[in-house]
């Protein structure tokens, strides 16, 4: 069976202005590919406007990871996974993404879930990240961190790990 | 925002003959409504069958909640969730469940889903189950517990606690 | 290493009386032993009696396993793990303790742990249940349910048990 | 009630001696204090060397974290909370903790504990770490990042946090 791959997109629920924009354009790309987005789900930010550009695709498949029952959900989000787990919810996201690219780590939660994403093995895309985000995971994630400069590089990088995955699964 | 439906089929990997009969009538009819099939998406079982079930309804689409990254998926499941957790991924389940059918109560993995989703104060749907589960839920669960005798009256009673949650809503 | 036997009492925060005076007599003789007690941590019924009847015993020591944050603790919990994933946290509580027993099993959430400890291959002792959980657990847990009639009984049993998990460690 | 203090070490299983070297001293450090020390309580690194050096400290208390039933446990763990939730038992660690102290912020695992620390309002104490990781924390973490130059002024460092914090209970 080959599954449809898994994108995440991850970044701030209170992300400046570029972040958001840059999120809203990978989420329609990444749907354009045929790809299922996921995220963290609330209506905000980063989560919000990637769940919004990818609804602009047809055929797109959108899968919100929520932290509780009471999280405000993005009305991009077709499938709502409530995990009841909070914080710890961002393992969960990484977990089921072939390839994760945060838009911006610009706050502790992305922090977390680019962390754990390297912690499990996954890919990572960084965009739009400070200099001193990219020196720091670029030390700590090695090979697996890769650095876009716009949202249709992003998609090329993701587009060459899914590459890779696919080979060593084989 | 108007979200599809969420219904989980839960039961037993190693369940008798006629639960994974009814589990396969169960995924296909949901399917057949336009709601989301969510289950355990473990290639066995209750879980297999719902989910093979479901994918003979065009518009259907199904969610795996794994437990772990090296659990083997029903090649039925459209979207695989790695959660990581566990058996505590059971509480996953139900809670991004809007109603949850339970296809025989043979183990105690589906014994906690059953319990987890009352917990919860979601409906459950008992469907085959022996004499001692029923009368053991329905002293635990009261008004939440509904016996069905059919997949087909299963789906039945599905329908009427979908229209109690959404009139609850607004 | 030897670590102290971890053992959890597990039961309804809005428990019957005879529950909950059963749950602080075996916190007592559980920590009279020199064993570990584990609860849910709650600060109601079987757990708060429960935590109580232990910090009788001198060298008591218990750990409160508890959903999330905003939890009222027990007064009798010495170390409040907090675990901020809500009602999977049942989970936790008894993959960490060598034995659970249940004082009543009168409401889905006790329901929950006894069927994961089960699942989880751990053996509980039931106090206190009506019979028509007894005969509900004892044919879902087969061999791993043990039935108590007294406190006294089910630290009997308890300790049985850990005569049991000690040869098969060996 | 007034509930022992409890201090988190965290840090890498794999880590450059000096980080192993402070965590003993911490971890000794620590249980002098009279504080709970929570680790994530593998038999590696600095989990290992601040469970060792807790233990040389009468009426030391040590509660380790574990991901799942099959970690190796360091043997100066007290108590063995098993989450069965893998790397999610991070938040876990930091969510019980008063106060987190990092001994080297060396891979991603502890990237994530320092994160989730954050994002949940708890103070940190970097000792040890990189140009890069004290510059990328204290961007995203502001006045909850504290730096410390040893175990000694780390201890200190603590000690005004559980101040701050008492006052904020008040």
């Amino acid at each position: 069976v080959q599954r449809r791959p898994v994108i995440a997109i991850v970044g701030s629920g209170t992300a400046a202005e570029a972040a958001v924009s840059n999120a809203h354009e990978l989420g329609r790309l990444i749907a354009e590919q045929g790809w299922v987005l996921i995220t963290g789900g609330r209506d905000a930010g980063v989560m919000k406007a990637a769940n919004a550009g990818a609804k602009q695709a047809k055929e797109s498949l959108t899968i919100g990871i929520l932290p509780d029952a009471s999280t405000e959900v993005s009305p991009g989000v077709d499938v709502a996974i409530v995990t009841g787990i909070g914080e710890a919810r961002n393992n969960i996201i990484v977990l089921s993404a072939d390839v994760v690219v945060a838009s911006g780590v610009e706050d502790a939660g992305t922090t977390s879930e680019v962390a754990l994403a390297l912690k499990n093995g996954r890919p990572v895309i960084l965009l739009g990240t400070t200099d001193a985000a990219r020196q720091f995971f670029s030390d700590i994630g090695g090979d697996d961190v890769h650095i876009a400069v716009s949202p249709m590089q992003a998609i090329q990088l993701v587009s060459n790990c899914l590459k890779v995955r696919r080979k060593e699964e084989e």
